[in-house]
């Protein structure tokens, strides 16, 4: 046996032949003696109570999902390991975007492997960490990275708050290589600069590509609001389409910086207009134009948060349309908790109370290098919703 | 008042408010002395009961939605009030699709006219009409439509069994200018051979045609399958795209002979496999590919077949996994009765049975120039799933 064993009870083979990832202290048995012999984070044989092999995982005791599967081969988890898993999604990305050199490598469940998130962002690496079993095979990761890509850096953006939960520090490190913050890459044609240290996740939301592409498509000749803009994917690919003018507002000062620059370096800088504020305030008394797009943060961080949350969806949408006269309106949520059916009813009632008829011309998800793990349903996060409005 | 009065309740009212356009019996104040005054199929002002004014509509007292609403203001139901929705639907179209030829110009309740489909194949122009209300309507829609395509021939493709319960024949005609079936096309840069008269619906399915766009992205240099391929709108959307090979299964030779002639004039003859026979027969033993795209018929088309229809789904969908060493699969439903989470299950379902991992990365809905209404669920038909499986 390569690693000390775990063995799953009835309800943790129910689980594991579900498919799912993720297992709980009930769904192992004797979970108290296996859990003083192994130590947190790590790797562990996980064994059926007839001692029939299933997988390999980690184990961490002071975790809710105290076991997580990674391969369900018996084999090492090593450089190798992933170095063989990162070469097969890297085909698939390059399938996905021929000739991009900006896309996610690994969306943990999404690819199969719990834990562990990296966005590669041309000659840099970005790479987050989760969970403490994920954490103690750091090295093997940034060793295949390097074999695969060699890089100019790797940086650990560790700073998710979720990591707490699993008893880690949060930081940030480049661990390899050097980095100048921001850096600039081309997506789509489009130079940007990614804050991979200082900005929000890993520095840009590459979840959103395809529903950029699809939005962008409307929008020429088109006055634009990007609603929450961070660095202004929407609006620069908006612009890069044709559309007339974009207005970009962001409650932070320093990624509207950015999108100066941005609009600088790709010579759109007449037609880019910054406002610092709250999405909410502005929006009640909002520039006319022909298209607005909401991409907020995600309001429900977890399940305690579910009605307060929703309520500001709600009311940001309705914002949102009553702000437009004609024209087009596209609403996102990336929180796994607002349910579609949820998203869409919050822009019925919007429509109700402001008695418009609309004509839903759009419905979108993540982008498929952020592939969904039909058994893990948190792996479905982002959704959006696009109407055209005639009043 | 332009026409006849029909006064609906406060269930009615509700609805109204609610924005949806269809009304029951249940729904209209003396609705047998009211359908005593009005003939099946003419128009009439909706009130309420304080005889406020809510809305022109038709009114069929044979149908279970006796009266469905066409418009909010007070305005006569003639050949400018077509005029004016065409225009409009018109622009939106164009801007959706520059430089296309081939769209759904109206989309019944989508476009907020119930009743009435048209599609627009570059100089022929098919309509269909659903309700006895619009079929008295047929005059002004044609007259209209004359106006603003100077077509060279308009096709009333009547055959649609659902207007037999509005107590309608079924029929095909050209009511204007002249047509050699098949006419020829361009879509999307690919030629087509569309049967217009003698085809399924208004003969081709625009519906897919983002879709067809998204998933050829996929195919380039791939050996695919074309399940249900009429005549072929995916399968060439792929060639176009760079596939290796289509095999296209049909159950119809006509189809199928249009398929080979549609290969031959783009000049992908080599590329193309025809097999004339049921799918589900087909998949036990199918040819090896990369890539297998399964869009059935509807399997269900009234609520009392949902149980049947739905274990049809899941058994196409299994077959086509199965049938998959590794590669892309898409599986289809245009049956609104089938919910996007039962497609969802079903392909679970498979994915379990065959002890398989798949990455889902694609969620479709049908095309924008088929609007979903918000209020009228049964808009929305049209859902498509996408995995990448690797056994």
């Amino acid at each position: 046996m390569l690693y000390p064993p775990v063995v799953l009870n009835k309800k943790g083979l129910q689980t594991y032949l579900q498919r799912h990832l993720w297992f709980t202290q009930k769904e192992i048995k004797d979970f108290k003696k296996t859990s003083e012999k192994i130590a947190p984070g790590d790797l562990v044989t996980i064994l059926s109570e007839e001692n029939h092999f299933l997988g390999i995982g980690y184990f961490n005791p002071q975790s809710f999902y105290c076991l997580k599967l990674l391969s369900r081969e018996e084999q090492k988890i090593d450089e190798k390991f992933f170095l063989e898993a990162f070469t097969k999604a890297l085909k698939l990305r390059k399938s996905f975007y021929p000739g991009e050199g900006c896309f996610r490598l690994v969306f943990s469940e999404g690819d199969f492997i719990p834990g562990l998130i990296v966005d590669i962002f041309e000659k840099v690496v970005v790479v987050q960490i989760h969970t403490l079993g994920m954490e103690r095979l750091v090295d093997f990761v940034i060793e295949a990275l390097k074999v695969l890509f060699t890089p100019q850096a790797i940086v650990l953006k560790n700073d998710h708050t979720k990591r707490q939960e699993e008893g880690l520090p949060l930081y940030t490190k480049v661990v390899y290589g050097n980095v100048e913050d921001p850096i600039l890459v081309t997506m789509d044609g489009i130079k940007f600069l990614v804050p991979v240290i200082t900005g929000q996740k890993t520095g840009f939301f590459l979840d959103q590509r395809e529903n950029r592409r699809a939005i962008a498509r409307f929008s020429k000749g088109l006055q634009v609001i990007d609603g929450f803009s961070y660095i202004g994917g929407f609006g620069f690919y908006c612009l890069k389409s044709g559309a007339d003018r974009v207005f970009f507002i962001d409650r932070s000062a320093n990624a509207l910086l950015l999108v100066e620059e941005i609009a600088k370096i790709n010579h759109w800088k007449e037609k880019v207009i910054t406002l610092q504020g709250d999405v909410f305030h502005i929006l009640k008394n909002p520039p006319k134009v022909d298209m607005i797009i909401l991409d907020p943060p995600a309001f429900i961080k977890s399940h305690k948060h579910v009605l307060e949350g929703e309520k500001k969806y709600e009311t940001l949408y309705f914002l949102g349309l009553k702000a437009l006269e004609r024209g087009f309106f596209f609403g996102f949520s990336c929180s796994h908790f607002l349910k579609f059916e949820r998203l869409l009813n919050f822009i019925k009632t919007s429509l109700k109370r402001l008695q418009v008829d609309g004509k839903i011309i759009f419905k979108g998800i993540q982008a498929k290098d952020h592939p969904i793990n039909p058994f893990v349903e948190e792996t479905f996060y982002l959704k959006g919703v696009g109407l055209y409005i005639e009043k």
